[in-house]
């Protein structure tokens, strides 16, 4: 398992009339946990789609368990749970500054060819930075 | 069972570089569709928030089946498959021009007082205006 | 002068918690018609982009007037006062249902060439469709 | 003259098919760097709005030099160059990597109350943290 924690401040333009966090920021949020998360390894996502590999994604699960607030720094847990194959995980909790469980979350991503636009495994660079979290 | 069919144009801020509409954009789809299903019921969702009910979104499933692209007139399909009570379901099929579907999501709503942020049953004037079509 | 009015309806997750569309929103908005304005004249910007000639922003000026609210139908009306040069301009002016001017706008766009990503001047398509506006 | 320096991390949502930053994220990342500059001070902007004041934006100009890429971690400075009277001005440079100025704009603020919704003059709590800046 490889797991990593990022934190970011809700923006005012996140808001919506509603006094929360439009539900549809969250994805934003993800991406950028899921960004820093890859950061942390030792690679950056800018990297691996320069080396040929997008990453699109497949499916995405969220549970809005309470709202997220104007100005809230928010920390973004990204967990990584099983090395990935044709299909990489992502899962994400997210806490307010109380460290209230506010959000849950999941991803799949697949990988796709840069220039064919065809899916495929993982790359290497991306499974030997994380193969040392998978003894 | 009722259901409602919403056309939309996909904008060019909705893309990214990958050359397909951004993931955390079809929230903001799937919401203006509720509104437009909604509307064709005789009322609207801001009615329903002035009378008093606001409606956070509880859970969303999205399955990312193909890209949508540039300039796509995607139509999409919301469906609202049970009567709502203290959760609203809406489900969500979206084709693109030549009639393939390319994603299909879910989204949980509840019923939250305005004033009081308490999460109640669905309002009587929605319940009326949904009921000839659960008969 | 060449002028097309497109209309749009404004979306929750637009607004933010003071209950107004988000300033950033309007930029949006003004692509949305300004594409619209261009389909008007029987072709697309995705076929400008696709005949190799993309547009970048290089100005923008926003005077937001009067909010808008959620729901609101907007119209806005896209100008091009002059025959693009190696410059097109595009001037916005939005009205609510009731007809007030809330927000004026104008941007300034470029051609760049999508391979060598060169300034170039207005491609000879998007000029013949616009001349017989400026006799 | 105050002035503050904040850093954010473009994300691969804020760019679109041209490859850069679309032009409306500009507006979101002003946003974020007016609000840290305002905690700098020692205040938060969810506090003067606490207090009674919302501050609705005016107007915006923007002038894009050079486009902004994907995880690029940029620098904006953004700076008050006079104590607000009726409108608060703020002015913004964003700075790339490299320190090349790829963007300037500027804001006009108003102070609105929150609950009449009446424009007034700039709240005592904000002038006394800016005029120190100001002798």
């Amino acid at each position: 398992m490889f797991s990593y924690h990022h934190q970011l401040r809700v923006r005012y333009g996140d808001t919506d009339q509603m006094g929360f966090v439009y539900y549809g920021n969250y994805p934003y949020y993800y991406e950028q946990a899921r960004a820093e998360a890859i950061r942390s390894l030792g690679i950056t996502y800018k990297q691996l789609e320069e080396s040929g590999s997008m990453m699109p994604i497949a499916r995405m699960n969220i549970k809005y368990i309470q709202p997220a607030l104007y100005d809230d720094l928010l920390t973004i847990q990204a967990t990584v749970p099983e090395l990935p194959g044709r299909i990489m995980i992502f899962q994400y909790k997210i806490f307010n500054e109380k460290g209230v469980l506010i959000n849950e979350g999941e991803n799949h991503l697949l990988f796709m060819d840069a220039k064919t636009r065809k899916i495929h495994s993982a790359p290497a660079l991306l499974i030997e930075k994380l193969k040392p979290y998978f003894g």
